[in-house]
């Protein structure tokens, strides 16, 4: 696979950012982690005002063959029917994009059904769902490669059309599995650390998955040692595809708004292959799947929100997404302590 | 002062509105917070399908004698500054109301300044400030009283207008000295536990303020005992009047929204003369400021944001908003697995 061309920042503009920022009518750094948003949206943007456009929210669907392995409490015709659930606006994520003024485009990576054409809806299946990874790689190497290049094309796409923030979600019954087994293979911890109850196991349910990616791990110890490697033998179709649209962001400048545990896996995987994408990536929640917390930490990430989530689709990304609004906004609308005639602190 | 009535939460409607959450198509409880949230909000409403009218974020400021001691790095002037600085549209709150569309109303509750009219300003000036409580009460038991009243009456005619969430900023050079020593007193803590940098003091300064607020606790030690003579004597005009105007909010059946550190204090006070004022409270973060986490560990709260915060304003409240619009949302717009032909969870 050709590796895509990633700027690491320009940070010529950091101190007038910064200069700036201290202006605005508050106390320093008073606006806590939005002053960290509003910096890196410049440097990203490479502009004192910076702006954003028509956000879009990617959501990648994909089955898992692993699901045969009884890893999740949902049976995987739930891919399809969420799908459906989507393309009818009636999902979480359909109200929250709504709510906050983003587009959805449903991509199809790779589920097991075959849909009817939908406005809403990009088919780009790569195959019908990964193999089960307990027998053989989740995917072919071509098509994992095809997984990633679709990706980074939609993502081209979108920014063609205007966009600057890509937001990613995922739906796909079984795939918390293939996320925590990408985790504890590219950061070298244990399945148990990484292996947490996804839409809701109970405490039975939650060994057998962590005894299945061990046996996973096991049996595709050979292959886990590039990013690449890893994400074809225990990875998903949706998440390649947004791993590759990850890195089709990041190389066109695009801010990246990065949802759960699955999405952050697929950063995680992107990462390994060009770390410069994390440059363009915002943590937008700390959802409570078990092992986000750490993985979100093996990244060195600092989320937004703390809420609790564990859906996926893209909910927490879309939730946190007016906290970036509001970083940008302020940045554009707040008086100075100049313009304002508002005295400073004491020396 | 005649004890507002504030009817506690019928929690007759629980089960209904839990049986609705859990029906909508998400795993239970993967919703995380926003649930919680849903669950508040049809319970003050009493009705399935909870509707947020006309957000109102009111900001009340008033000056403090006690910044005689030097217990800010900014001079009092700031106050009235930065009033004419929310009258102009210059300042964060006006940035993030706007953003999330909230009305603002600016209330002088006891600025060291006459302000000429103005469309966004609400004139309930009940003295110049208050005294310098090293010295004397804050303010006398009618200004306190008064306040209080003005505030529940600004809120009555809020709610009479139309809406039904309230959100609460303030605006006080000072203030955070007396929220600390209110948090100390009515908490029953120590000073040290209570005061923060504020707007920004360095470790002196933060010395001084701690001295400073152990002084006015002893001076005033025979009148801390009820959370009405707290107020007066250690507390801020702003204060008082968004304790009013919080009890106001409870008693016409509105949500609440509760920003920072001064705000959580004034809920403190509320809460001390009416407990059921906190069924009503949505505590929207944690600041920055010292002592906020533990004034909301005090109170039980479990805030929504923690994203370094320290500005006030109102800032947090509304930066936090979306987050109550998206629980209102979900009950609303989300298809349920009923509807939406989506599996349940096998058995």
């Amino acid at each position: 696979m050709q590796i895509p061309d990633i700027q690491t920042l320009d940070r010529g503009l950091s101190a007038a950012l910064q200069h700036k920022i201290d202006q605005k009518t508050k106390p320093l750094g008073a606006l806590g982690r939005l002053e960290g948003l509003a910096l890196q949206l410049g440097l990203i943007q490479q502009r004192l005002d910076p702006v954003l456009r028509q956000p879009v929210m990617m959501v990648f669907a994909a089955d898992h063959g692993i699901v045969a392995a009884g890893v999740s409490p949902y049976p995987q015709a739930v891919t399809m029917q969420m799908v459906l659930n989507f393309l009818q606006g009636g999902a979480a994520i359909n109200v929250f994009a709504r709510q906050v003024g983003m587009d959805i485009r449903v991509v199809d990576a790779g589920v097991n059904h075959d849909f009817a054409p939908h406005p809403m809806l990009l088919s780009h299946k790569v195959a019908m769902g990964t193999q089960n990874m307990l027998q053989a790689p989740a995917m072919s190497e071509a098509e994992c490669e095809k997984a990633i290049n679709i990706g980074r094309q939609l993502a081209h796409a979108e920014i063609a059309k205007g966009s600057n923030v890509l937001a990613f979600g995922e739906m796909g019954i079984g795939n918390t599995t293939a996320a925590a087994a990408l985790m504890a293979a590219l950061c070298q911890l244990p399945a148990q650390a990484c292996v947490g109850r996804g839409t809701g196991l109970d405490d039975a349910g939650l060994q057998r998955k962590v005894d299945v990616v061990e046996q996973v791990l096991q049996h595709h110890a050979s292959h886990l040692h590039s990013p690449l490697s890893a994400l074809q033998h225990v990875g998903g179709l949706e998440i390649a595809m947004m791993a590759g649209a990850m890195l089709g962001a990041a190389q066109k400048q695009a801010v990246i708004l990065v949802d759960g545990f699955i999405c952050t896996a697929a950063m995680l995987v992107a990462s390994r292959i060009v770390p410069a994408v994390l440059d363009y990536a915002v943590f937008t929640h700390c959802s409570g799947e078990q092992g986000h917390r750490r993985l979100l930490q093996a990244l060195q990430a600092e989320p937004l929100l703390d809420i609790g989530l564990r859906l996926g689709e893209g909910t927490g990304a879309a939730l946190a997404y007016p906290l970036l609004q509001a970083a940008a906004n302020f940045m554009n609308e707040m008086a100075s302590f100049e313009s304002a005639g508002v005295d400073g602190k004491s020396a």
